[in-house]
């Protein structure tokens, strides 16, 4: 099969025509309580600042693979239904963003001022997150509280939500912004890391939406789903981790900070397993300082241990398991289709930004 | 009927019997994902920190109004499980008041200083709050995902949250931390800003839930306990609001500080309606400064405009109010009783602190 055309400009622009109609309705839940003006528009504001200017992936996902599963484009009513379940993934993303950026004292997002930092906001931010995370299930409610499936996405999100915040909390826990010590990092927290605070919210989440929505109630094929992409979310990540420190900033589209912010990125956990004394020495001198100088000491210790080998080898191996698993199902399948996951597959693998 | 025992003190230590079960509980959710020890250790201070210093009457009020309903008292399983739900309620509250602290820069908080002051929490206690709401739908997974009436007791939670998180924002909006306008004041505001803020969550989700609990389906009659417990909320904070500013420090059991804070209070709104220019001036010019002598000055105002007749009459329109619903409940209802309502009112009407 073929396939539906996925074209990603022509699905972003499609999906971004839904946008206005999401933030009238999440708009018209403050209406119905006859909240006044100013506390509507404010609400507006917190929607349109930081929910459309991403890529928008984890959203278009839903739709791409209800469409993969249906073997055709949705239109009409029902491309706007699947839409809505990737604008509540979209609301998700955005509130854990707020949270984050606050919590690591970011700058900017997207290319703006993070939200806490606008003039006015400050701390309100704290509860304009935790409203975009309610505009989700408002939404839900809405489009989805008469489908046979309602019940299952709540939980869903409940759950995804639960095992994000996880995550964030090994992050945080592991690498505070304001004290190195890189005795608190090794892989195997890493590999918690993202998999709890990327993985399942990024890629098992849109995946299974895209499930519900096609009427696939199987919970084999959902546990396949997500054995096939918690793996692929950590490799995402892990090449996430990779490019921020050795892509040229000019392919990577910005430029990479995770040293000088003292990130528990992949790069450094596999270097600390492979150092020498001297080199240990040089990263904990040097690792999380706001300096060029430091970070240029660091890199030469990853180069040294051989990182960019190892990541080669780590790359291999997870599309070769992946595909391993995607094999797992009926090339001719009735539910689940090989490629819901081939195509998030040819999208990451290879990638340079 | 003469209704179950309600001893206070009594009732408490019951319900806080379970509270370390709800705790292990909890920690399991994280266990079973293999989280590290630290990880878990973390959170187990976030939820024995946060959870059950208060009064706990929300989560008290479910129990309360199951027995009520049910015309006796629970016993074993059937009372650990109703307290379940009350430490739902307690989740949410707490995730509430660890987000409030941050938001309003407060000190300290039930005796103690507030989770985000706590050495080496900082900016994580806004995680932490995620995940104590979070924590209240683990909850409801593991006890109630059998019941029928799952997916209703989901729905009450998501639609008080976002009404709470609705009235925070009303709240922070109109009367920021550092900056005094008292023409953003107006009754209607502070209706709206109590009656989403807390009535929803104080007083409606517990009894809610008990209803739930009892096996009460029909729509109408929680319409009914909604409209009694709406404006029962609202009179609790307003004589909130009024006890702060002029209850004796010895009977309220602490020094009131929403004049110093700039809190956007029943009494200076109600103030506001009435003044006259030259005192309008004076409260400009002295409310929501940290100075005792400027309090001083506004209390004068207060007085003079005779806010305590005002509280009286409102107070006495309330009772009537109240009274006037719960008597449209047939005296030998099979459903909701009468006396869920004159319980709370009579906890209330009256109370000095």
């Amino acid at each position: 099969m073929p396939g539906p055309r996925l074209d990603i400009a022509h699905n972003k622009k499609r999906f971004l025509g839904v946008f206005p109609m999401v933030v009238e309705e999440l708009l018209d839940t403050l209406r119905a309580e006859s909240m006044p003006d100013d506390i509507v528009e404010w609400y507006r504001r917190n929607l349109e600042y930081n929910l459309p200017g991403g890529k928008l992936n984890r959203g278009i996902s839903v739709v791409d693979t209800a469409e993969v599963l249906r073997g055709k484009l949705l239109e009409g009513d029902e491309y706007q239904k699947a839409a809505i379940l990737g604008w509540s993934v979209e609301l998700l993303q955005a509130c854990s963003l707020l949270a984050d950026d606050m919590m690591d004292a970011s700058i900017t997002r997207r290319g703006q001022p993070c939200w806490y930092r606008v003039e006015g906001v400050n701390n309100i931010a704290i509860n304009d997150a935790f409203m975009l995370e309610a505009a989700s299930y408002q939404l839900l409610k809405k489009h989805f509280r008469k489908e046979s499936y309602y019940t299952d996405l709540l939980e869903l999100f409940l759950d995804t939500t639960h095992k994000t915040e996880i995550g964030q909390l090994i992050d945080l826990v592991s690498a505070p912004e304001d004290r190195v010590d890189l005795s608190k990092f090794c892989l195997k927290r890493h590999h918690l890391t993202i998999t709890y605070k990327t993985a399942y919210y990024s890629f098992y989440l849109p995946v299974a939406l895209g499930m519900h929505f096609h009427g696939i109630t199987n919970p084999e094929q959902f546990a396949l789903a997500q054995k096939i992409l918690i793996p692929l979310g950590e490799y995402f990540q892990v090449q996430d981790d990779y490019l921020d420190c050795f892509a040229a900033p000019e392919k990577l589209g910005k430029i990479g900070t995770d040293i000088l912010d003292n990130k528990n990125s992949w790069v450094v956990n596999v270097a600390l397993q492979h150092v020498t004394p001297v080199q240990r020495k040089i990263l904990d001198e040097n690792y999380g300082r706001k300096d060029s100088e430091c970070e240029r000491r660091v890199k030469e210790v990853f180069i040294a241990v051989g990182v960019e080998a190892k990541y080669k080898a780590f790359e291999q191996a997870a599309y070769e398991k992946i595909v391993g698993l995607v094999e797992t199902i009926p090339a001719e399948g009735r539910e689940l289709r090989r490629e819901v996951f081939m195509a998030f597959l040819r999208k990451i693998f290879g990638r340079t930004m």
